[in-house]
């Protein structure tokens, strides 16, 4: 049952592996060791799987996690992008449903002379993804190679891509065996993941958006706060600035889930225009953007230049040239009905008087997935032109009869399962609810006298 | 992250490690579900290694430990020996160092008209196992197949052999893949590892030999106890007679630890001569098996009548049938010489005068694998002819310049770090040390009513 030492002070996964199932602090150079012989396949799939589930069980103090995600930043490419003179700034959400932020900041932040070279990734689950949004634009490439990335943020200050080859491979591999394996849910492992990918990509500083509520992964404030601390602490360790904003996921983000549809609420948002909800919190983390950029002296003044480049249509420039630059069609941005269109139509009407007292956000999300506008597996193909439009948000009043959401759909047979999970999903009460939860929760940084 | 659910309730192998993760009591059909889907290969090694990490941070229950027990056991053919009259009772010991009782008791038990089928191990580690010692008996075959060992079994009432593919399958692979998954330290994945192959031998009861001490695997006396309850339990609840006997390992069995020494040790003992360590030991196991067996109405009584099967010389006719069947060279029993023979010889000397107050154990059984006598690795050959002889137990009195032990060696090179780990491993003390560690700690059995 035992395993003998070597003589020799040299890399075993064994012992890695047994270190964390016991509880023992890893050094720099285990964490190291395992990722780079991963990465390279020098090691199993099995030893690293147990390995993972220990970090599960047994969590990560901050050096491991910070040790964690420098090696797997470094298993690949570190983009240099020092000889952009401007500052780079990129953000990054945990992800939910509606969430339609990174299209309208990526223009709006370049539209300041910040640069932001964004690498997305596409929805699982109930929730969308950014690179499957802007698919719906016909022609958009998001596979660029990291070469023609270089060339597009040159020209335009920004660029949105998916994940490379070259970029973190070891996020890669990991990410494809934890989602296998029942090792996706640790904060320590999200926060590896997220931030090597992200702080690969050259940046100086980031904003994250992690949500909670009923449409996010964090359901509960006290995980969303947990991954919040990990996540900025670690960038901070590696010096970079990072501010995460604690922000509600308790119902859909804006107006419009499917991912043409969201082109069309981003259009909105870039016009100055767009659901209060979805621009306010565009707004708020485009300030803070500016602000860690270096663009503005105050979060406040970030938020207010932000607006003046929304309402004088710089901010809808810099889309369209990037979506020129990325091969979109960019005559979507003034003919949003050359954006892929739904076959059909039918609307979801409220049974009774009342006021929407919450919504069951996750469940939204699973009735556009159902509708074929999310992936149930990696494997699935999305359909652009499906999702729902809401008519209606939390604590908005409601007649018997009236639409709650319209469903924009291409099979009947879906169309079904779909309608009854958002009639469940929307709750009526009498009463319209007596508090609000607030849009931004609260906001996480470190301490100044770190920085 | 999320993965989406079935639509039928068949088996999903992430769903069954998610709960184990998650701390949720895992149904029979799940890991009946899981253990059958792994021994037919349809699910990959990195699900059950992440899976068995979950076992080893968060535990079984009773339940769930019987459960993977059954499944295990059930993976492969169960002998059935109904047509044999006699009752069928076997032990196990957990390992030790020079821990060579199944020698002894196989054949004392039959000798009194019950059969032992055993099927056993080879040695890992510091300590021996039984099918290397029976190895270092010239022609001795230990991989019948079950056909020719039930052959033997039904001619002597005794037979020896190794893990046959047809018996408890599951148990194989997964005992590889914990091996090198740091999943072997779980009491519920041992407890199902010993006792899916030990109940598939068709046996009525079990004696079990769980050790504790510096030469054990489970140090501590309270690990040993824990395991030997799960073990007992288990084996009730399969509906088996099963005994623990908690017994000393802080110091080698005997006087002698190498494979063919112990067995002249073992051909000492059924001559009715050998160590008292290790005759009683071997008396009091066959007492307990004796009784279980139905052949004696007490332990007391059974041991009685063991000191006589082994003082009239049937125990040893056993052997001498047993290996005889076995294709062993059964002259070694009249003249041990003709046993694989070490090339050289040297004695440890003591470097002061006193008492042996204590022995670090594993670092001799270390000293014996330095020698080529045990592996460290599966795939190791052992040295059948070195070894160590005691000359001192634990209390005994030694002056400067008397032999501790004496080394048997095939290589120079290997001499010296087995010497110094000898001469390192035996603390002597200027006093006698005031009590003395008992050999049998004690017994755990069900209580009455449960049977």
């Amino acid at each position: 049952m035992s395993q003998p030492k070597s003589a020799k002070s040299e890399f075993r996964a064994i012992d890695v592996i047994r270190n964390k199932r016991d509880g023992i602090e890893l050094s720099r150079a285990e964490i190291e060791g395992l990722v780079n012989a991963y990465t390279r396949g020098d090691i199993p799939d099995y030893q690293v799987s147990a390995w993972l589930m220990a970090v599960v069980l047994r969590g990560m103090t901050r050096a491991e996690t910070a040790a964690l995600t420098d090696a797997m930043l470094r298993s690949g490419e570190v983009l240099d992008l020092s000889s952009m003179p401007a500052r780079k700034v990129d953000k990054h959400s945990t992800g939910g449903v509606g969430d339609k932020t990174s299209l309208v900041l990526t223009p709006l932040v370049a539209a300041a002379g910040i640069a932001v070279p964004m690498i997305s990734g596409r929805g699982l689950g109930h929730t969308g993804g950014t690179l499957d949004k802007l698919e719906s634009i016909p022609g958009f490439n998001v596979n660029l190679p990291v070469a023609n990335f270089r060339r597009v943020l040159e020209a335009c200050g920004c660029a949105m891509i998916g994940q490379t080859p070259e970029i973190a491979p070891a996020d890669r591999k990991l990410y494809a065996l934890r989602d296998v394996t029942g090792t996706v849910e640790s904060p320590y492992l999200i926060c590896a993941s997220i931030m090597s990918k992200k702080l690969a990509e050259g940046i100086d500083a980031l904003v994250l958006d992690v949500k909670t509520g009923s449409g996010a992964f964090m359901k509960s404030e006290k995980d969303a706060v947990f991954l919040a601390e990990l996540m900025v602490e670690t960038g901070e360790r590696m010096g970079k600035h990072v501010v995460a904003l604690i922000t509600d996921m308790d119902q859909p983000l804006g107006m419009k889930i499917g991912n043409a549809l969201e082109v069309v609420e981003v259009l909105e948002v870039l016009r100055a225009g767009g659901p209060e909800d979805l621009k306010e919190l565009c707004l708020h983390t485009a300030g803070w953007m500016l602000h860690l950029g270096g663009a503005s002296k105050s979060v406040a003044e970030g938020k207010q230049h932000s607006e003046q480049l929304l309402s004088s249509g710089k901010a809808l420039e810099k889309f369209r040239q990037m979506v020129q630059l990325q091969g979109g069609d960019a005559r979507v941005i003034d003919d949003p009905k050359r954006l892929p269109q739904a076959r059909g139509s039918v609307q979801v009407l409220s049974a009774k008087n009342g006021f929407i007292s919450s919504m069951q956000c996750e469940q939204i999300g699973t009735a556009c997935v159902i509708l074929g506008g999310g992936r149930e597996r990696k494997e699935d193909s999305v359909d652009p032109g499906v999702g729902i439009v809401l008519h209606k948000k939390v604590g908005d009043a409601v007649a018997s009869g009236e639409p709650l959401a319209t469903i924009y759909y291409n099979s009947d047979e879906r169309l079904d399962r779909a309608r009854q999970m958002i009639a469940t999903a929307c709750v009526i009460a009498d009463e319209a609810p007596s508090t609000k939860r607030p849009l931004i929760h609260r906001v996480i940084q470190k301490s100044g006298e770190k920085r």
